[in-house]
């Protein structure tokens, strides 16, 4: 086991939305969540907006794991219901095991606050020693549902680094 | 994006029963979906009584998201331990994206009512623009499943249309 | 069907840990497990201690499932987010039916105690008439997640068993 208590979380936060990688709405939910991570000590290393694409998705969530710079890899948006949400379906293509307690500690949080919470179709999961998890595209969804999980993200990727 | 606001969701009704699809015994839960459905204002556009037959069912259900008919098939029946219970199943063969956030509301719902709704392996998801939603077989359970998702379903038929 | 009311749950518990399979650490998880289903009356036809192998598990899972001799098998250990935790993935590999409920229920109830019961990805399922039952390793997430379903296997198994 290396000795890692005290490295931070080296995290990678994508927005996913069409409208924001052309340019036409401005990434509100994107900083939302590097506030939140950095509020826990994460180091963030990467950030980029990109289309809802699910082949385009995938290949950045596997470039961000196999590049070994990154521990935690935050999505938000293309979690719903509409017919270019593919975040998940994205993501099920990269991460080899799946963490569905994080997903459905998310879901209950969220659900306290609103019954659309129940429209998330999140998923997360763990490919090489990276973690991988959706959040929704709003900045409060973003935020709430990051927040049901967040304590518990450095024990996570402190499992991860052994 | 297309003006459907005022649409009313078009459901399909498939009860999943052997014995109900031979004729030996009356289907119940049919009729208690549709009225269920009804009372949040869908119209029905087709009822059927299947067997527990993975591929009957599953044939179905494409049939129902490929007519370009139906935003909604809830199925009743089939769901649960017996060796015969495929219905989950039969729908993971035919959905493109998982609704997770749907089917973990409804067991814990149903779970505040009796432990055996941690016996339901129900399975909500979307092909195309239609949803598909698993309930429990027993009238009781069908009702209570879907009661507790049924304000969602505007909201997220909505989505499926933009 | 069977008249199988009276016939206590066949049950066989393994254990899954590298430390505990090469005896290096003593398997305390494997008799708690075994404690706590003699209480609800199951008979141990099987014990086991293997290591965090996916292949390994899997054969051994499913040659459970197949001997015809065993109602339910219950895993312990090998569900967390360390590299060499893969038992989910083993259990995915042989299952033909997903029992979410089970799994759903057991982070549930956990989450009372502890925040860290989300990071448990343990899976529930069905080969054949077989029940497969993934439970964390330590002794008390074991026992614990297997309380919170234990009253509901006599009902789970004498649905298998018609």
């Amino acid at each position: 086991m290396k000795s890692t208590g005290k490295m931070p979380i080296r995290a990678a936060v994508l927005t996913i939305s069409d409208s924001a990688s052309r340019g036409e709405r401005e990434d509100l939910s994107g900083p939302a969540v590097v506030e939140e991570l950095e509020r826990i000590g994460a180091e963030i290393v990467e950030t980029a907006i990109l289309a809802d694409d699910e082949m385009e998705i995938a290949r950045r969530l596997q470039a961000c794991a196999e590049s070994g710079k990154v521990d935690l890899v935050v999505t938000a948006g293309g979690t719903g219901f509409a017919g270019r949400d593919v975040t998940p379906e994205a993501t099920r293509r990269v991460i080899e095991r799946d963490a569905p307690g994080l997903a459905e500690l998310m879901r209950a949080e969220s659900l306290r606050i609103t019954p659309l919470a129940a429209l998330s179709r999140s998923v997360c999961g763990i490919r090489g020693r990276t973690l991988i998890v959706n959040l929704p595209g709003s900045v409060r969804g973003a935020r709430e549902n990051l927040l049901a999980i967040a304590r518990l993200l450095p024990h996570a990727i402190s499992l991860l680094r052994e």
